[in-house]
């Protein structure tokens, strides 16, 4: 954790859910309402942060993430940068700092880091810190290893919660809501982010995977573990799949991707024994007819497309409240 | 074709000259003169598309056709998205469906969509008015396969009306225009909409080429063919060179290029022998002394360049009138 | 040279610091000043090139140059557009006039174009006056081969000068500064500009490399040699240190670069007879532990980060010296 905070007592930087803290968490979720409205007028834009300059840092690829970041700083106003893995600077073998010094030196807001290490973006958040010269930087973590992926589990836990009809302020609700997160919860930073926002806002979160896919260790997580898909299926309330990476089948972790979706994807039998009011979530990009079967965004429960269209409303929200934004220009 | 009409009766897409007609063609042509006269200002913008959101989706690499709309889009004030092939998400294997229907999610109102499939322009417009939402998204073609290329046919007949003297609504006109497509029109996506839009304005089309760079089969198309371009180059008022693509050399349609530029480049020799008000035109990029010499184009008929600048104009004309801009802003 | 002169008799392009000379390169920081003071503002921006379009047109990747071109342009409030090395139109063998000749077509007002050839920015300007067309465009060199990068020489002199609490107008001053190029000066473009730019305000500059990496000559330039690193540290004002390539190691020019850090890096050794008020300069990026120890940079006397943010005002300057922008728009 950075003991920075920025504008008006808010946090500087947004590096992981645990940081922001449950207080943190429903405040953005309250001023993503705003935003969710912004991206219903006719001209979906608000001068918030004319004359700010947004850089999306992407040492790893995700044109999905990016894009809806730099879309959020355009309808705020700011001017935005991007500054992509292969550039030369850093294939020259600049180190990470000087590459994040030259940009700051450049005279920027807000960096959006993304990382295939664990703890980059915290790293970038403390050089920021010490360099500072007068202007406060802030980072946003746009996805760091198998660590944290806090606007992923924004934008979902803002999407659940309008398909419930619930406000922030009413969680932890007196009936609780039940999760299951499916798939590899082990190398997965969206899973980490996400346990740790629904359990934040009292839902009850169960872990389905194969042994070799869960989390090594999981001290003090409040979620329970199964092995059984059906039976997990039959209760809960939202489901979560996550995308199997291939890089597990090479690892030796899976015997067969036949196999994984025949134990713990969500096929179309599968759809059908899901209850009613069932609610389907997946970060996408989606391996269709491995995780997930062809057909199952089409249920009129799936958050698929709400997902990323109310990313951009929660990466706008980050954003404002991060750089301290007026509303009114 | 998508039955989909968008703003006041206007189509919603620009898939193929084919669909948009000659009354679309024409009304088109009409309101290009308003940007070419925008392009001529000091400031040359104006604030017709400001708040929209144009994002070029380009599967296929071109460099020229995507500066083109984006700068057409820049100067129609809107904000430019751009999504290139080789982002991560498709790399990922995301269907194309799952990858549209995310940008869409983020909120657009137009797609430039380029791809090698034929076709596939069209599908995304299908999934677009399928999708909707509320929104009505435009998709324009930027080249698809071997099928259109509908904005190049447009900035064509602009250029070629604009050279001539011709409004318009002139055409078709009293005396024919006589126009030779010389080259690969087998395999050209800019051949097939030019000879529709110039056939549709009342010119006369040539093919000149090799048998086996002539469409397989042309039903119901309106053109001459000849394997003569000397006798070709001494009556037409319009030599249209086609690029000559490397690939056709290695599929064996070709015996050598130096064959093909010896009896259908537009050689310096054959310069001399072009009529004193012949009109030579190429889409670009060109192969210089394949199928055209070096020094053709510093011919006073030459029309490379005002096709070129034309292009910013004819694809503002295009993107403000699916979108139903206002010009008033 | 091209004789072009554009608004108000100021200088048509920025090729090369010869060419700008002694009266243009002080105009130029006196102007620098006014930018400094406008990105120390909350919105760093002005409304000087609304609506110009400024293109950067990297046939050499350099995220660093390119990134600070853009960020001036964008805080002129120009439109910027970006045209890469890998771009299809290029790969697809276009020659370099016909990418210039469309780039030119779509409308543009300045062209920043970085060449791994020498002169290729100078036959590009060569091209924008020849074709004009009622509209000039100012082309600015942004790297050529080992030729010149003129817009760092400008931003060394400004951060030199502004270290020193000189105004531009002071150089030549009574007491000279002396400035000490070490490495290698024979393949490099930022040392070439350097020299000329020092000598112009009055510096004494000295080479220190090798004989390898010196110039093959040197005629009339006004600069001593010596390979002694400590003899020079001892009485020089300003170490400026010059980035190894790699390349040089393979090509045979040096033993090893063990030994070129032994002999003539700036190593924690050195820092500590370096005198009280030296000042250490890099272009970036830096090869820590090669040419400059790791820690160098936090020297007191180190102007890394100043060059790096006057990177962007003088580059402000020179697009709305060129341009003939209006600082009130």
């Amino acid at each position: 954790m950075t003991g920075a905070t920025g504008v008006d007592g808010r946090p500087r930087h947004l590096l992981s859910i645990e940081e922001l803290g449950a207080d943190g968490l429903r405040t953005l979720l309250q001023l993503s309402d705003t935003f969710v409205e912004v991206g219903q007028r006719e001209i979906p834009k608000v001068p918030a942060l004319r004359g700010r300059t947004v850089v999306s840092l992407f040492f790893e690829d995700s044109t999905r993430t990016r894009i809806s970041f730099e879309t959020a700083a355009k309808r705020l106003s700011a001017d935005v940068m991007g500054f992509s893995a292969g550039s030369s600077s850093l294939k020259k073998g600049e180190s990470l700092r000087d590459t994040v010094e030259t940009i700051l030196a450049m005279g920027v807001d807000a960096l959006v880091v993304r990382h295939r290490s664990s703890g980059a973006p915290l790293q970038v958040a403390r050089w920021c810190d010490e360099i500072s010269d007068g202007r406060t930087v802030s980072v946003l973590n746009g996805g760091d290893g198998w660590h944290q992926h806090p606007t992923q589990a924004l934008l979902d836990a803002y999407s659940l919660l309008e398909r419930l009809g619930r406000r922030p302020g009413d969680v932890p609700s007196r009936e609780g809501v039940s999760s299951a997160s499916v798939g590899d919860s082990r190398h997965s930073r969206v899973a980490r982010s996400n346990i740790e926002a629904f359990t934040l806002l009292g839902a009850d979160v169960t872990l389905v995977a194969p042994p070799t896919l869960l989390p090594a260790a999981m001290p003090g997580w409040p979620v329970s573990v199964s092995h059984d898909l059906d039976e997990v299926l039959a209760k809960t309330d939202v489901v979560y799949l996550l995308r199997l990476q291939r890089e597990r089948m090479e690892g030796g972790l899976l015997p067969s991707i036949r196999e994984y979706t025949a134990t713990y994807g969500l096929t179309i039998e599968r759809t059908r024994r899901l209850r009613d009011d069932a609610i389907v979530m997946h970060p996408g990009p989606m391996n269709r007819g491995v995780e997930i079967a062809d057909d199952a965004t089409r249920l009129l429960g799936s958050l698929v497309t709400d997902q990323v269209r109310n990313g951009v409303a929660t990466r706008m929200a980050a954003l404002f409240w991060l750089l301290g934004g007026s509303i009114d220009g």
